[in-house]
């Protein structure tokens, strides 16, 4: 056997992989650019990097180290940006909270995780504050004293740090760790099961390393993007781009709070190259008024994710010149690992076909390795469109796992793949299209009906603006489509319509059965809160 | 401690990093795309990831699995691109060898890389043969037919295996073995020292995956790139844009042997968008006469390496709408490892002010840890331009080292650093500027002379097409530098003028003492002997 297994790594030729790097390289070649800004605040990359190294030293100072915990509970401000880095280079792993979550489930998710710092927007300090009078572990409080924030409630000071202190503080030519080992944790996203107790999910550098420059490769990002992070940090650590816009040495704009007027003054400020956002989030965009929307010199690039698409969405979204590709991902896989790639003869198709097609979830990102959809005995279902599987995901943007549960990890990742948890389907042309969470399939008198279908059927009525199906317990056929819409402002329709409208525009027996009016309970990523809508249509039945 | 390390790597959610991903996916996604264009032969994705896993299943059809080493000798054709796969997919080692060398270097490296196989263009079939008389292991031969060459030496078909029958013997089905660690070798490169043999530069799976990812992030190339290949696959793996290309699903126009007239013709066939090439490729590019430049609809993005670009070459190139970056690396360095990264406020700037910049080697890949100029206690050199060190580089694209060599190895990996042995300087912006291998630094009455430094003033001289400065032995000062120079056609200059030329152009005692007139000898990448130069410069002293 020739000697090509007989060399030692060494510090030359092996660095673990870590989006730690990123912001060192960027820092290093542009340090005067423009990185983070956030109303009149503005930081270069030079700046950027003092501060987080400042925060890294700080968090060292408190005794902390590999593998401790740093909770947060931020908007999308410069703070939470700089806790990407600051807190891993600690060697910690940061913990983002959710900030619509309760002071019980907050502090479920301390006592869980093992927070030993808790960074707080000033804005959420009461929550914060109820939430440790839960806990049982009471880490120290930092508070972060924005100023442009609606509410400023009363904070003890005596009690906690203020962050810019915390960073005063410290060292700012602390060089920051870098971890030995790129399977390392970074970073620590609770997600909300079916039942019970959120799950913690453990992202290790690697992964967040990997997932960067795979949305560099997938989304094809140029340098120096501009980009509008109207996605919560929070979220799959703000579906990475966090990370890989530093890669890119990008200029990041903070929203802190998202609406239609908030986000275009901004973008058209700020001549926006690229954003995120839920279809919701889209179709509010779409809506909106055309005086409050900029002239682009340019095409941006949106990602969406979190539901499928509403063909009428991406139409609105293409004819006002943005660029939407729609991914698919979940928080175990660092958010996206599928999107909907275009093909080329996509382009000579109307832009009803262009939004059908997109609208699936479509193929794998470089980022990921494999993907497929499985039925029970583990075999690919067939590619025909139609027979509904399980999707499955392998690769190096996979978590590695459950935070202290190895019964749900073990059975996350049987037979070598990462199950999803979500049905779909594959077609001829290789796309997967998911068709249900598995859990929002509704099962009505024996036949499956896809609560993603029946909406797919709302959106295209023409006085519906936002739907959303779920099953409703029905003595005769076990469970039948409950459907809550939003009308357009100025439009209407009454039940009976809505229900024929949809026997006509799919197959009868997948119409709902009801229809209820009005606003939508939405979490504070878009999502339509469907597990609240469950209830209410238990309740209705 | 909390649990964090507390999880297996496993299927699901560890995939070791390789090239070979990149083709499955691409193949997976766009099946029926052009990949690989070759005169009238043309192959989709699908094709080629069939013809590569029916290469695998014959190599490993002969026995050879991990770390076999499979030698080529092979132009720029679909075939050698189909080695970059189904080498690596039977788990051999793809050893890419010159194909201007000599028999006797080529016998050195059948047996010094333990060669199991050999494939052989039948152009370079006698050469391959001479070596093989001389070598002491005797691999199978392969011949690749190919009708286009100019010279079709007679082969002993009874000695070898034709290429495409032994593809049609071999299993399409062969899915291709993925390295089940991501260190294991992928290639074995021969790189020529100042003395002696030539080194064998081990590469492996996840530094070509990183490479390909760094290059996307750092050349911002976008999907389906149409790459005219003209930097020899034998190169460094033709700089890795084998694997790189097919990350971004591109389709590669492989190039026999480079001419301007062959290079411009594909070049507008198939309105390519990015090519690679040592700087005096592009000479011979941009001096080209325009009637055969077709015109494009895009700037054409340039990749240039080998040498430092004259500013003359630059400034032609941008003026013919070509974007060249200038990048800097070795083949221990699987290619490049810094680049000329435009900054801002370069956009302002005269073109040969740019032209001056761009001509450095600037600063490091996303691929590239970390790159410093060291002087010889091991500290960095002040930020000044002028104090000249030892560039070094750190980094996940860094060789194992050299095959079967210790010493050198062990030499090359001091402190954590892989040594270039090359000279240059940091200027204030932290831009990188070659000086000089260390090889070519002139010791004039103890004074460094830069061989690039007078390069670049004899290029300024608008007589003069191509030039190359090494040291000629004087007995008064040691070494004086001694130049080669071709002149542009039509035009004419003496000795003593090109010598008074650079005695008001730079520093009296940099000039060149003698000047000789005549074609340079140059490798097969273009880049200019110095070696033979050398000797040359000795028999004149």
């Amino acid at each position: 056997m020739i000697a090509y297994d007989d060399f030692a790594k060494t510090k030359a030729n092996y660095v673990p992989l870590s989006p730690i790097s990123f912001l060192n390289r960027t820092a290093d070649i542009f340090p005067d650019r423009l990185a983070v800004v956030y109303n009149d605040r503005q930081y270069s990359w030079g700046e950027v990097r003092t501060r987080c190294r400042r925060l890294a030293s700080a968090i060292k100072n408190k005794g902390l180290g590999r593998n401790d915990t740093v909770s947060v509970l931020l908007h999308n401000t410069p703070e939470m940006f700089e806790c990407h880095y600051g807190v891993p280079m600690a060697g910690c792993v940061l913990n983002t909270i959710n900030t619509r979550l309760d002071a019980d489930t907050i502090a479920y998710i301390i006592d869980h995780g093992e927070s030993r710092l808790f960074l707080v927007d000033r804005e959420l300090y009461s929550t914060a504050r109820s939430a440790l009078e839960k806990s049982k572990l009471k880490p120290e409080v930092i508070v972060i004293d924005d100023k442009s924030a609606d509410t400023q409630p009363d904070v003890n000071w005596e009690d906690v740090i203020e962050y810019e202190a915390f960073l005063n503080d410290a060292d700012p030519k602390f060089p920051g760790e870098h971890p030995e080992d790129e399977w390392q944790a970074i970073a620590l996203n609770y997600t909300s099961g079916t039942t019970g107790r959120p799950k913690g999910v453990v992202y290790h550098h690697r992964g967040s390393y990997l997932m960067s420059m795979g949305t560099v490769a997938s989304w094809a990002i140029s340098m120096h993007p501009r980009y509008l992070y109207t996605v919560p940090m929070f979220h799959c650590n703000g579906w990475g781009h966090a990370w890989t816009m530093t890669l890119m040495a990008g200029t990041i704009i903070c929203l802190r709070a998202f609406s239609p007027e908030a986000f275009f003054r901004l973008a058209g400020e700020h001549n926006i190259t690229h954003f995120g956002g839920a279809p919701i989030i889209l179709n509010m965009l779409a809506g909106a008024d055309d005086s409050i929307k900029p002239t682009f010199t340019h095409s941006v690039k949106a990602m969406t994710a979190g539901a499928p698409p509403p063909a009428s969405v991406l139409k609105a979204m293409a004819e006002a010149g943005f660029d939407v590709m729609h991914v698919y991902g979940l928080t175990e896989t660092y958010g996206h690992v599928l999107q909907a790639a275009a093909q080329d003869d996509w382009a000579g198709k109307t832009i009803e076909e262009q939004a059908d097609l997109q609208a699936r979830q479509g193929v794998r990102f470089t980022n990921t390795e494999d993907v497929s959809v499985l039925d029970e005995q583990g075999q690919s279902v067939p590619h025909d469109g139609e027979t509904i599987g399980e999707i499955m995901i392998r690769g190096n943007v996979v978590m590695k796992g459950y935070l202290k549960d190895k019964a749900e990890t073990q059975n996350a990742f049987e037979n070598g793949w990462f199950r999803s948890g979500d049905l779909g389907v594959i077609y001829p042309d290789g796309y997967i299209q998911l068709k249900d969470r598995a859990k929002d399939i509704i099962i009505s008198g024996g036949e499956n009906i896809s609560s993603v279908e029946v909406e797919n059927t709302l959106y295209k009525h023409p006085a519906i603006d936002v739907a959303a199906v779920v099953a409703m317990p029905d003595e005769k056929w076990g469970e039948v489509p409950c459907a809550f819409v939003e009308l357009t402002a100025g439009e209407s329709a009454t039940e009976a319509e809505i229900i024929a409208f949809c026997k006509s525009n799919m197959a009868g027996f997948k119409r709902p059965k009801k229809v209820v009016f009005g606003e939508l309970p939405k979490t504070a990523t878009g999502k339509i809160q469907k597990k609240q809508l469950r209830e209410t249509a238990k309740s209705l039945s």
